[in-house]
Order: structure tokens, then C-alpha cells, then sequence
């Protein structure tokens, strides 16, 4: 038995994913800015792959820019509304504490070129105040990036709310929705969303492949100059097949989403339930208003890594936090963002589930976190010092 | 009959290629960066793919990184050295008028930003006089970027020289690889190139995945920002199937490389000897120093895209010039730094062959085109002002 838990990390790539990847490249293997049969047959898959994205997404085709991945989405996004707010004078930057580092090591980086940046804070639920982003809002300020749920712990912010404020406030609204396109339902349009960045392979769609949708009017600041592939704005030939494994996947997990959204969620919830009887264990994150398959927990007195070793020698495969800064001694900022102490934030533990998971699979878990969970303590001096009462307990 | 002979804007992807893509899809999913077991033997897969492609370029390993393709990495390499250079004081540039796009339209973004910039110009033949570029470096010299061969015209750069000279004079070297990996033999230390870009779709390898290598001590400035994948130098989930298949690729062209390369050159000269008997014709760039599978003519009184899509329906996919550019009304600024007269330069032809065209290939190219030359010859009023002799042909 092995459970692979980590779908937050990255999916298993669907096989129709595959299956459409390989048949674009043996049928569809033209450059689609080549004038001859097979590259204006190349260009057809592609735009029919951009109007499939758009509708999907409630966009127009010229809204989707092909990108490889989320990371250089949010970079292209964020960097261009720097960019273009401070032709206007405007250089002022909202985003939050608990973003990506997509994000926040982007932003850092414009602070230094003379940015000012403002991080909102969240509660202990993980979730931004509206309020707070109505206050923080200036007449100079250019951006406002705050991610539509959580890598580590799952929340989803109010996204409609806060794009209400942005649209009322004339301010341009980005939002990393990496962790939430083909889990909940999206529609950029209705939710007056200006920009949003995604990666197929956080929905069992390939690696290296992701969309900037930028709303029309909303200008794009090259990342990568070159040839004038996706309307000048990202050079490179364009990725055909894993377009195409995209937007199989794509289309695959909107598809009944409702229904599967609703079992994943109840997946989720039997396991928080199992969880939650650790002994000194806290559920992080919102208990509702997050990703149906994150469950992310700390638990006293544990070191997230040996947590994940032991779990994976029991044929567990999960994460402390984001895969993008496993390896990390420092705690996730996430975990920090939302109160818990330097001590805790080290023992959490994320399980990134979907629909396809069975109870047996997750009563499984259930079954083995708690032995490991209880010989890691029985063997760890921190514990040791919580149960003797010379420290005490913070959950 | 269907013949492909557009390979410089893109191969197809080799079976093997795609097989080997499709396994790591299936059996090495993980995220790289994830400490479970799923996740550490994609990290292998990871780490023996990168030995592997530092292996066939004599590199070191810890000297790759991998980008989503040849645009970024050009973009990157020269951001970079740009980005160092500038905080030792130095702002110059130099390069060629022949460069792709991706390197030309970085330098002029550059320009804007306060660098100055020298683009050497080409002889006749499309190569850079190496005494021009001794000429043209300064004390505050940051980076010369002159590519391996031409993507229009094939031709073959004294990289050795040049890299001898830039290696005197303590300026880093970069070279645009895009078309020359896996068609020509190259060591990037051997060469002392300081910086190199490929891209895996120009040699029967997936598009959407490319290296940048820099030597050991040059500075790389990030492009895209967030988790620390690549050193901490290039931001996004490793594209691991891509580059796995990149690998294959890339291991079969360098395999009896001397012996394809001598087949495609013999084929290469049999397609320049039979269309050089089209009259008022000419080779575009060198005959010799040129890359085994570049083809590229000018006829004097045609119009480039007329003739594309004529061969087309004969069944012979090519290109007039980049595909980067396709569509584009203005001529290729190669064509016009080798000194061709713009009308000629819009009448431009390149073949792009490999070791897999048999002579019947070859000579089916060779009776179509005059067919087709021909054909539009007597359809064109330029070419009738030039039969009356109220016009002077040009070659």
C-alpha cells in the first residue's frame, strides 16, 4: 500500500493527459508560427486550446497567455503591474504574509528596486480581513496579489470580496490561484479577477506548463523577450503538447466538479475528524473555508521531518508545508503568519488528498499518523520536557 | 509525399524521446523537492539527468540549469550578466546584427534601460571578423553574446576564437546554442564558453524545456523568483518528464555525431548544388562554415510566403527565414545584414534537412522549387520589369 498524499506538491499527470501529449507531438509537431500544413495545424490545436482555457476559466481567448508554469505567471503579473503603476506614479503593492514565495520573493525584489510593499496580515484562520485591504488601499497603490487558497494550509480567501474592493478602489486585483483552479469553481469575469495565475500540474496536468490571464486593457510586461509568440507578450515556441495535456486535464477536473469537490471534502473532514484525536494537535487553517483535499496539522513536540520520513516508511507520502522550501530548516511562514510558535510551526503536517482517495485509504492514515506520531514523542527530549510539566503545553 | 524540412523551427519529437517521458510521467511523479520516496527518486532521475547533459556539453554538473527553453535562457544570460556587470560599472554590451530575436529584442530592452549596446556586423558570408570584436571591447565590456551558428542562414561563428579573445580580456562570454547542440560537436570548457543556451526541441527533444549553463563563478541574476529549484537561480517545479526526454534526445544526436553530421552535410550540398542552377539564385551564408542541415537561397523577383505555400502543397514544409518571425511583412534582419537589397531578402528559402532524408528527398526538392520559382516568375510583374530590362537584377 502506498498513499500518495502530496498532491499539493504536484499530481500524478492523468493518462488522457498523457495520452493527448503524445498525440500532439506525433500529429500536431509543427511550430505553430510556421506557415506550412503542419505548423497552421499546430496553430489550430492552439487556439482552440486557448478559446477550451478561456471558457473554462470565464475569460476571452486574448485574455490567456501560455506561460511554464505558475511561478513565472505570478512573476509576469506581478512585475507588470510594477511596472506599469510606476509610469504612473504609483508604487505601492498589496499582497499578504501567507502568499508563495512566487510571490513574496518577487515582491522583496521590487522593494529593493524602490517599491514599497505592504503584507496584510491573516487570522488564525489563515483568512485576510477585507477591512484591512480596504484600509491598506492608496491612491498610489498599483497592485493588489492575494492568492485565492493557500499552498500549506488550504484557505480561501474571499476572493470575491476583496476583488469588490480592488474594482471599487480602481486597483488592479492578481490572484495566485495555482492551488485552486480545477479544485473549486472559478469564473474571472463574474468575479472581476484582472489577473490569475495557474500550473496544469497541480490538477493531474503535465509540469512546465501554466496561464497568465490578464484581463483585456490590463497591460503585460515581457519576462521573456523574444519572438512574438503569445500576442508579443512571452517568447518562445509555444509548448503545444503540454497545452494539450493542460487542457485535457483541465476540462477532466471541472467536469462534475460539485460532486467531486463534495467528496473529496468529506474525504478531508473524516480525516481532520481522525486526526484531531492526537493529543495536542491543532488543525491549521480554516475548518470550512478551505481547499477540499488540504488537511494541514501541527502536533507538539515533533519535528515535521522525521514525521514525514516514518509516514513514508509506513507508505505515506506527505509534506511539511510547501515542497518549494522542503529541505528548509526554517518553519514555514505560513504556519508563523497565522500564530503558532517557532517550536509548533516545526511539527506540521500536510496531506493533500483528492476524490479519488477511498476511506480505507484515509482511515489508514488515521491508523498510522498517531503511532508515529506517538513514538516520535516517546523518544523526543521536548516531549519529554512538556510531560514532566517543565514546559508547557501551547496546544 | 510529405517532406518536413522546417527542423530549425522545430524537430518532431523522437519516439524515444516521448517514450521516455511517458515512463517518468508514469513511474517518477514526485516533486523533486519533496523528502518522501515518490519524491527523492524523481530527485535521482533529477540529479543523473543533469550529470548526463553536463556530461555531453563538458561541463560540470552544478554548472546546469534548466529553463523552460532556449528564449529564457538567452533572456537570463544576458539579464545576468548585465545585471553584474552594471554594479561593477560596466554597461556595455556586444553582440552581432544577426542574433535571434530573443537575444536582439533582451540587448534593446537593455539599451533602454542605460546599457549601451555594439552589434558587430557580418560579412557577406554571415560570419563576425574575430578582429572586429577585439576592436570593440572596452574596459567596461560586461558580456559578449555572439551565437554558435545563425537559425536563418546556418552559419557556423569562430566561436573558438572568439571565446580565446573574450577570455583574454576577462568579458564574459555567452553563445545562443539553439540551433547548433546536437548537430555540432561543442565542449563548452574545452571552448572556455562562459555561457551557453539550449533548447530541446531543435533536436528531436520536447519543446518547452531548455538549459542555460554558466561556468562556475558567473553570476546568474533570477528571472523568475519563488522556491529554491535550480540553486536558487530559476523558481518552478523541476520539469522533470521534459527534461528526461531532453536527455534522450539529446544522448541520440551526439551518438555517431560525426557520421550524421557528414551524411546530412553530403545531403545538405546535393540540395545547394541542385537549386544553385535556378538562375539569379543565391546561397544565403557560407557554403562550408554552415550547420550540416541548413539550407537557405534567395530568388531574385519572388515573394517568400507565395513560394512556402506553393511548395507546401507539393509537399514540402519550409520556411522563409525564423518561423519566430512568420507572418511578419517587414525581411529578415539577417538577410539584410549580409547585404542583400530588401526585395531580394523577401524572397528567402531555407530547407532545414537531417540524417534521415534520403537523395530521393533531396531531389524532389530539387525539381519542385524551380518549378515553383518559376511558376511565380511568370506571375510577377517585378520579375517581367526585370526580363524586359527597365529593371537591373540584383544577382
Amino acid at each position: 500500500m502506498y498513499i500518495y498524499a502530496d498532491n499539493a506538491a504536484t499530481t500524478k499527470t492523468s493518462p488522457a493527459a498523457i495520452e493527448a501529449m503524445t498525440r500532439c507531438m506525433e500529429d500536431f509537431y509543427g511550430n505553430p508560427s510556421s506557415l506550412h500544413t503542419v505548423g497552421q495545424k499546430a496553430a489550430e490545436v492552439l487556439q482552440k486550446a486557448r478559446e477550451d482555457v478561456a471558457e473554462i476559466l470565464g475569460a476571452d481567448f486574448n485574455e490567456i497567455y501560455f506561460t511554464s508554469g505558475g511561478s513565472e505567471a505570478d512573476n509576469q503579473a506581478i512585475r507588470s503591474a510594477a511596472t506599469f503603476g510606476a509610469r504612473k506614479g504609483k508604487k505601492h503593492l498589496i499582497s499578504t504574509t501567507i502568499e508563495h514565495h512566487a510571490v513574496l520573493h518577487t515582491l522583496n525584489k521590487l522593494e529593493k528596486e524602490g517599491f514599497e510593499v505592504t503584507l496584510l496580515p491573516v487570522g488564525k484562520d489563515g483568512i485576510v480581513d477585507p477591512k484591512d485591504l480596504e484600509a491598506a488601499i492608496r491612491e498610489d497603490t498599483a497592485l493588489v496579489t492575494i492568492m485565492y487558497a493557500n499552498n500549506e494550509i488550504g484557505t480561501l480567501q474571499p476572493i470575491d470580496e476583496i476583488a469588490e474592493i480592488c474594482a471599487a478602489k480602481k486597483v488592479i486585483f492578481h490572484t495566485d490561484a495555482v492551488q485552486a483552479v480545477g479544485h473549486v469553481p472559478i469564473n474571472v469575469h463574474e468575479q472581476k479577477i484582472d489577473m490569475l495565475s495557474l500550473s496544469a500540474h497541480k490538477f493531474n496536468g503535465p509540469r512546465g506548463i501554466g496561464v497568465l490571464y490578464a484581463k483585456r486593457g490590463v497591460p503585460l510586461f515581457n519576462l521573456i523577450e523574444g519572438g512574438a509568440q503569445e500576442r508579443g507578450r512571452r517568447a518562445g515556441t509555444e509548448n503545444l503538447p503540454a497545452i494539450v495535456g493542460m487542457v485535457t486535464a483541465l476540462k477532466d477536473a471541472v467536469t462534475d466538479m460539485e460532486a467531486k469537490e463534495a467528496k473529496t471534502a468529506a474525504l478531508r473532514d473524516r480525516l481532520i475528524a481522525g486526526l484531531s484525536k492526537v493529543p495536542h494537535s491543532v488543525l491549521n487553517g480554516d475548518p470550512v473555508k478551505r481547499l477540499p483535499g488540504n488537511v494541514n496539522f501541527c502536533f507538539e513536540g515533533i519535528e515535521g521531518e522525521s514525521l514525514l520520513l516514518l509516514l513514508d516508511e509506513k507508505g505515506i507520502a506527505a509534506s511539511s508545508g510547501s515542497a518549494c522550501t522542503s529541505g528548509s530548516l526554517d518553519p514555514s511562514h505560513v504556519l508563523l503568519a497565522i500564530g503558532l510558535p517557532h517550536e509548533v510551526a516545526h511539527g506540521s503536517l500536510r496531506l493533500s488528498i483528492n476524490e479519488d482517495f477511498t476511506e480505507d485509504d484515509i482511515d489508514y492514515i488515521v491508523k498510522a499518523v498517531p503511532e508515529v506520531v506517538n513514538y516520535l514523542r516517546d523518544i523526543s527530549p521536548m516531549w519529554e520536557d512538556l510531560e514532566k510539566g517543565e514546559k508547557e503545553h501551547v496546544i
